[in-house]
């Protein structure tokens, strides 16, 4: 056994790599919802001057990795990787913003788990002694991601109960080995694909249910934590459909969640009155309250330790036009308050 | 500067993780080529008993990932981390091979580079005392990327000389802290996004050389080595017309490649009579080559230390349409014989 590793799936930080300073950039849906204070950009509109959307996402993801440095009077030359990803087809929303910053780039592909995809990688590099201070960013727009995946905007399909909206922005967070953080990443949970043979594109929240279940079972049993051991446990996207799922799969597993222990980034970042159905999701769902909401409760000291496990649902157009179910996949970290 | 750099972009493994074994699946016509006894399948058809080729790219990728676990006599259940990824749209071949193998899972998106993006990643992991045994995977086949990236193969197009062949192949290779290994990975230079203006989508090599001179000068200047440290200085998928321009450019920088000391894995991989025009290309080309022919020779101490870079073009059909340049990127990882 490796020796930062406890368990079949959970890995160690001995050193609690810092996240040094976070930055959240949203569209105007998410910029009238409950957490509009905490944002550190909304924006006027959704093409933010841009000639198409996916541009829009290109610099959605580039601002927010820019203000995160400009937050910890980094400059962007001194950082030594940058770990991203999007929902965009070759995800290039992130590989358009790595070109733009001139960072060396691990480009990561986990659906709406990436946020948490980025940050395990980011903190194993500044773990381990190999690069500091990296960025961790992920990001969605709504406009390209049901264009991508459902259907163009202009075709006006109505929206079935457990749809979810997928969140206009982007959230980035720096990580170091040194100086004050709002928070310190302490350990992480790599998840593995589960397939429960989900095959609505319009339910994402019932295709990473039991992913999430998954990965949340193998980091209590590796850790011999419980739900109880955190302020919170938080997911990334499952809405108000995943998020029940979740709860069931749970307790069939003995690791019921308890009442006020637990929240979900895509049941926090919207107004009721939006009309979002089921919740928000994408990638920029978890990444944006990540920063808006998560890490500054962490830096007041409001929640001593989180679980915050990003949620992916990894629905490809093609396969499930042949007939394939939507696999999902579920990343965990363990972020403790600053120091 | 973390312990385990030097430079802007090399980190260094001082455990010097192994690889234990390595796999290569390929299609009929990579099978006819140079590297015909050294794959571990040849497929005797592109469809390979499945419903769509993208099943098919889907069942390579696992098949590599199990006869490279089945040849270190490693279970399954014992690898605690797969890294990997392809070119299909949401990595889905990585994805469906990673749902079958239920493995933890780290989905990678860059391109043609990703096998060095793996390897990398997979290397940190196991140095640092994250994760071992790890797998570290890719593929592509010929007939989803023509039709993702271009055109459906029914529509017949005429191929320019500047086009390449996607490689139908998947490449796999378990790395390990402990044991005897065919290679050992020694250090690693990672990449970031270049782009010089190419708008072709016919002429990958163009699109990727900037990077991989990039990645090489870099390399260079981090390490103090020159081109001779290395018995080979191999690139993934540049073909003629990128090694040519990589050749060039590295000249500018002062870094000229020797007489001898340079192969590419596009231009190693398909018998010169197929009809390929200027090479192979594709996350399976330096996938398998490096599995066929680089680790055997590393192994059999023919060479001593070799740079292998994986290349990608960070081509979106999206983006293209809406007048975006195509960047590139490439990771370099430095291999020596094992012991």
């Amino acid at each position: 056994m490796p020796q930062h590793r406890i368990g079949s799936h959970t890995l160690i930080f001995p050193t609690r790599p810092r996240i040094l300073s976070g930055a959240a950039v949203v569209g105007p849906k998410e910029g009238r919802g409950p957490l509009s204070q905490a944002f550190d950009l909304i924006l006027e509109d959704a093409l933010w001057g841009q000639k198409s959307y996916e541009q829009a996402e290109r610099a959605i993801f580039q601002e927010a990795c820019q203000r995160c440095l400009k937050k910890a009077g980094v400059a962007t030359e001194r950082v030594q990787a940058l770990l991203g990803g999007d929902l965009l087809n070759q995800i290039m929303a992130a590989s358009l913003a790595a070109r733009e910053l001139s960072i060396p780039f691990f480009g990561l592909y986990g659906a709406c788990s990436t946020m948490a995809e980025s940050l395990i990688l980011g903190s194993i590099l500044v773990d381990g002694g190999y690069a500091a201070p990296v960025l961790c960013a992920a990001g969605s727009h709504y406009c390209t991601a049901e264009r991508q995946y459902r259907f163009p905007l202009e075709y006006g399909n109505q929206r079935t109960p457990a749809a979810q909206w997928t969140v206009t922005g982007a959230g980035a967070c720096l990580l170091s080995g040194e100086g004050k953080g709002l928070a310190c990443a302490a350990m992480a949970t790599v998840g593995q694909v589960v397939d429960m043979g989900v095959r609505d594109a319009n339910n994402m929240g019932a295709a990473m249910a039991p992913a999430a279940a998954d990965t949340l079972a193998h980091h209590f049993l590796d850790t011999g934590r419980t739900p109880q051991d955190y302020d919170r446990v938080i997911t990334g996207d499952l809405g108000r459909v995943g998020s029940d799922i979740l709860h069931e799969l749970l307790e069939e597993k003995g690791f019921a969640l308890p009442e006020g222990g637990y929240m979900d980034c895509g049941l926090s970042i919207f107004d009721a009155q939006e009309d979002i159905h089921a919740g928000g999701s994408g990638c920029g769902c978890s990444a944006t309250v990540l920063n808006a909401m998560i890490l500054p409760r962490l830096h007041s000291g409001e929640w001593k330790r989180v679980l915050f496990m990003a949620t992916g649902a990894l629905l490809s157009p093609t396969t499930s036009q042949q007939g394939e179910t939507i696999p999902g996949v579920a990343h965990a970290i363990v972020l403790e308050g600053g120091k």
